[in-house]
């Protein structure tokens, strides 16, 4: 019988838990946890992988805690800058949006994108007549605002400083790196995998910066025939890493399972990079993967299996 | 002895020698030839292969026959939006911009990204903004409009139809396909390879549309172990299939040597998925690749072999 599963990631980083409260804590497990039983939810009632990927992520961008959505963290401008991607294993189907601003959910942008533009990438101004026309829900700037957010802009604004991730415990600026993405895979009743990723970008992120997460290949990619990824991390490396369909080749093509894979790109190929970070996968048997180089990473993942855990600190991929 | 050498493209398409007239193929093959030699006297001033692509390219750019810097197509808005990357195969360095405008050579802001920005990708109004900080050169609409690019807008605007290409020869719409994009890979004396390509995008486009000539690992990719790629062709489709480096990885993990992995990518993989189009590629031996599964591709490889020729029609890469 074909196993279903999700996986989803909130962000990987210098995440210790010396630097959490149990509070903060317990907000985060709660967040994932809740995200991961809607995803899989959908899996469960016979829903795809893409919808199961979509109903995670969305609940994750709603969730103030994370940096996508309602919790994005401020451009250099004082605006909400997002980007989103998310791909069909099925069929290839890929959607992305970057630089957009105001939208709710910039990962139902994206997939609008995949099934109605007749393109792959909208950016900027553009995506956003684009969602206007589609009737997708647009916010305005006090829905994206927090005091928590906006504070961590002012510390750091007119420095050359930016920060690519949460600060999620005390307001200073971190100098450690965390990369504030949430993302989400799912291997759904019918073998079908997907993958789904959106972000706020990075706190005083200036010049229309795009990183890893809208780029199809870098920051998400699915394919049936190999594996479903969505990564968080230091964007630019993984750009040049082309991080997510390097697993999907290495399994292609020098037939390594998904687990090898994963560790090859993640503990090998990004780490000699400097490429901070991680990333989750799954392939068409419902296998699940998350792994990571940095201290810690917001992690979750359920399966018809019996598996179901939430994780932050520490690396239990790791064989 | 290291063999130096480059190929150029200038895009991809249904170029049909009986819709050309002797004029204008004369023209187009002069201009090749020109960006050509201007790359290949880099190299044997002992130049690099980034700066060598950047030569071509930017000489490509200014060329008013080709869909890129000057040339480009016009928007639906009436505006020009221009794309680039560029990629060292030495270093794996990269930059690319999106949805650029004024910027007179968007290949050279590309660099300048790569260099100076601390990013990879940068886009619209923001990526304007660091063009003017660096110095980079800035032109009025007047110096990328041309009468003949208006008029094919008006032809096709309030239409849902967009061109993604050139008309070259006459005044009405094409419904064949052509990708207006142009591209260099080159092979330096030190076995250093680079890839670059610009594009004007496509005519008519709307909603900030992003194509794979930005995307890192779509339309361009370079890493001295495997290849340098520039492709033109369906954008969508190449990201999806992120088909720049998938011929990386053909040869990296699956012993291809570069002939073979351009076929793969280029006849089988893209072709099965109805992208149409082509890529020139390079490997550090400064062996050269140009190959298209449409009917013709402008383009041109010289090296310090001897060989040294422009091609329009007709694919004679294929063994």
């Amino acid at each position: 019988m074909q196993k279903i599963s999700i996986a989803i990631h909130g962000g990987a980083g210098t995440i210790l838990k010396e630097q959490m409260t149990p509070e903060l804590e317990a907000s985060f497990r709660e967040g994932l946890q809740q995200a991961l039983d809607l995803g899989y939810t959908v899996l469960q009632n016979g829903g795809t992988a893409v919808d199961a990927v979509k109903a995670a992520v969305i609940n994750l961008e709603d969730n103030i805690l994370f940096n996508a959505g309602k919790g994005s963290v401020f451009t250099n401008d004082g605006f909400n800058e997002m980007d989103a991607s998310i791909m069909d294993g099925k069929t290839l189907n890929a959607g992305a949006v970057a630089g957009v601003q105001h939208i709710k959910n910039p990962i139902q942008l994206a997939e609008e994108v995949m099934l109605y533009s007749g393109h792959v990438f909208l950016s900027g101004k553009g995506a956003n007549d684009f969602a206007r026309m589609r009737g997708i829900d647009i916010e305005p700037d006090e829905y994206f605002y927090s005091q928590f957010r906006y504070d961590q802009l002012q510390e750091i604004k007119d420095s050359d400083n930016y920060q690519l991730d949460h600060k999620a415990n005390k307001l200073s600026v971190i100098k450690d790196k965390k990369f504030g993405t949430v993302g989400a895979v799912a291997c759904d009743g019918e073998g079908n995998i997907a993958a789904a990723t959106s972000t706020g970008g990075m706190t005083n992120k200036r010049y229309g910066r795009i990183g890893d997460t809208p780029v199809i290949g870098a920051g998400t990619y699915a394919n049936n025939k190999t594996c479903a990824v969505s990564c968080t991390g230091h964007g630019e490396i993984f750009i040049k890493a082309v991080a997510a369909y390097d697993v999907s080749c290495l399994m292609e093509y020098k037939n390594m399972n998904l687990q090898e894979a994963c560790e090859e790109v993640v503990m090998k190929k990004l780490a000699a990079m400097n490429g901070d970070g991680g990333l989750i996968a799954v392939d068409a048997k419902g296998d699940t993967v998350l792994i990571f180089n940095s201290a810690g990473m917001y992690r979750g993942q359920k399966s018809s299996d019996g598996t179901n855990n939430i994780s932050i600190y520490g690396n239990d991929q790791l064989k």
